[in-house]
């Protein structure tokens, strides 16, 4: 960020009186421009025993495969974000159940929600962002081709707990790039 | 937003290519800026039967009651963001437990989050957007005088699960300033 969104004046990153952290702050007008993490929400579409996944047609992470989901847009809910880029990801209409996992990712400001969903029924089609939609079996997920380490973690806690009968929400974070855990709170 | 943030020309408010809403998108430099909703964190922190509430210093709603609880800054997890908030606002150090809710309110693209929480010691003391605060028991709530209705909502949710020995994840959302209901999911 270098010029100010209100007036087009440069922005300087100071500290402003009353705060405790730089922000880009316009020298003509005096706005602050907050930034702040952003939400991705998704879903857990269920038939069966199998999980809806899609193969991505866009970057990052061209054709490797997700849950559908996608940045939460202003004006909707939660439950309405995730409800709707299972639709325009995978063509798909679900019944949307709980909130299943929230993972954050501080390194790149982004918090992923993820809901339990059951699909309606079996048609699905892959939207513009997806080369391919897919029903699979736990035994047939492709694990090392998952385009995002929140969608691998909250796989992983989905078919643990259907095997172990658990129901409970999942909470956990990606520290960096490189540091592949998550931890469990 | 009249102005790239990036190269200071003015930014025209149009659906670009493949999205489906418009967006501010600089004439000049091509760039898109997406506004998407904010994260606002907060505790519930509990001091046997009683909860610490603050009094707020700063407005909106000068002088009404709130949980600790503020925006989400970038490079932090949702748990140190809530911990975070609670330090600052009431000086109170805690041991950070579930999601106990989360509440939309789309009509100010906003998602609250509240954690349980368990207070380690009394000490505790107003920072600076707090007049006080207080450990209050559930009969001295000041129900009247509540900032924000997301606060409220959780409160109720809280006394009530107490009340019923229930343990559940409350999701909800507020849909308008004259709406005053909450949606349990």
């Amino acid at each position: 960020m270098k010029f100010c969104s209100v007036c087009g004046h440069e922005v300087q990153f100071v500290v402003p009186p009353g705060d405790n952290r730089p922000r880009y702050r316009c020298a003509q007008c005096g706005t602050i421009h907050y930034q702040n993490p952003t939400l991705v929400l998704g879903t857990i579409p269920v038939w069966g025993d199998r999980i809806l996944l899609c193969r991505r047609a866009i970057e990052p992470r061209y054709g490797f495969w997700t849950l559908p989901a996608g940045f939460m847009e202003n004006g909707e809910t939660t439950a309405e974000g995730a409800q709707r880029e299972t639709l325009e990801e995978a063509g798909a209409n679900i019944a949307l159940g709980e909130v299943f996992s929230m993972v954050d990712v501080p390194h790149v400001n982004q918090v992923h929600v993820f809901f339990r969903a059951e699909l309606l029924d079996a048609h699905f089609a892959p939207g513009p962002d997806s080369l391919e939609v897919r029903l699979l079996a736990e035994d047939d997920i492709p694990w090392d081709s998952i385009a995002f380490r929140t969608v691998a973690q909250t796989l992983r806690w989905y078919f643990e707990d259907r095997r172990s009968g658990v129901h409970v929400m999942h909470t956990g974070a990606i520290r960096s790039a490189s540091h592949r855990s998550a931890r469990e709170a």
